[in-house]
């Protein structure tokens, strides 16, 4: 591939069905690949190192985020969670379009350092389909139900600072809308700034009659 | 339809391919309205009032611009060429994405009436493969075809000041490039303000407990 990837951020409300859209666009298309994180927390049984998490001690991820080695962290319950820089940057420059789950604090940090991200927020059509997707899990208590769209009411508040809004309706749509999204925006004016200086050239040299 | 139409406007290289391009716009999707616009040039055979042109006198034209019934006009061959207000806005109002083929100047005026308009701008992957369409026309002769050449390195100077760069290579896979960027520019955030408001007014419902 001889274009730049693009960096995605994939936000969206508890529910929402972010994981199964992630999953069935690297399963579908070469061209995405999903940033791994790395943490503190403790690997769980079956997780592998580099392919889950990078796993790092506590003092190893401070030592990260002292030397700028993360484009964005966070804190959970306790434990580290945060994108290595070099991982990113590597997937980019080979073409390939990485993809970001984070939430909003973790979008900005993007931003400012790639204006060129594209920043996706994925909602269900209404609240009443995430109540009942939540309910269908049925893992989660009624108390854990309503924290996580008290959660989602805070979420909602900074949906305007992302590019677009796409509805989980149907799975299979909402993975080809994305898809469509993001070749879209490889599309771009400022993405296509090769092609332009190169038909400018072309252009030049055949008026000159060449 | 209940989303509001995109005022999409399509400028190129002559010789690559845009009115082609439109015709199958229209032709696959019923979304799409391609603007029609008022002249003062005398109708041809076979023209027909409100299909192909709506026919003015050069002082009914003139009346037009100066009660801001026209979005641009420009002046060709001592013609007057301009787009109607009206037609434009209703189509919008209905939902529909409405078309519009105009150069670089009525490109600039566009964008400043209607700052959420999507600009494209259409070329063959290379000034050779655009030679040899001018070429294989067989209407015109070498003179004509290096002026064209010469108009397309003038007009390439304005390319960045459109959205979306889009090479016409194959004309099927084109129309669905297009398409693609106009379905995405429909989930902008900028677009999705009613939908916003619904998931917040929900979910503030829900987090009250109701």
């Amino acid at each position: 591939m001889d274009r730049q990837g693009i960096l995605i951020v994939v936000s969206g409300f508890s529910g929402a069905g972010k994981g199964t859209i992630m999953k069935e666009l690297l399963r579908r298309y070469e061209q995405y690949a999903l940033s791994i994180s790395a943490t503190t927390r403790a690997p769980r049984e079956g997780e592998k190192e580099g392919r889950e998490y990078f796993f790092k001690s506590r003092e190893a991820f401070e030592q990260m985020i002292a030397d700028g080695e993360l484009i964005e962290y966070a804190c959970y319950v306790g434990n580290y969670y945060g994108t290595p820089r070099a991982y990113v940057e590597e997937k980019l420059s080979e073409g390939r379009d990485v993809i970001l789950e984070i939430e909003i604090q973790g979008a900005r940090r993007i931003r400012e350092q790639f204006p060129d991200a594209v920043l996706l927020f994925v909602t269900t059509k209404d609240i009443d389909t995430l109540r009942e997707r939540l309910d269908r899990r049925g893992t989660e208590t009624k108390e854990v139900i309503l924290q996580r769209l008290m959660r989602a009411e805070q979420e909602s508040e900074g949906m305007e600072e992302y590019d677009y809004l796409v509805v989980n309706e149907d799975l299979d749509e909402c993975v080809m809308k994305i898809h469509g999204i993001i070749e879209s925006e490889h599309q771009r004016i400022v993405r296509s700034g090769e092609l332009i200086d190169r038909v400018r050239k072309e252009l030049k040299r055949f008026s000159k009659g060449e």
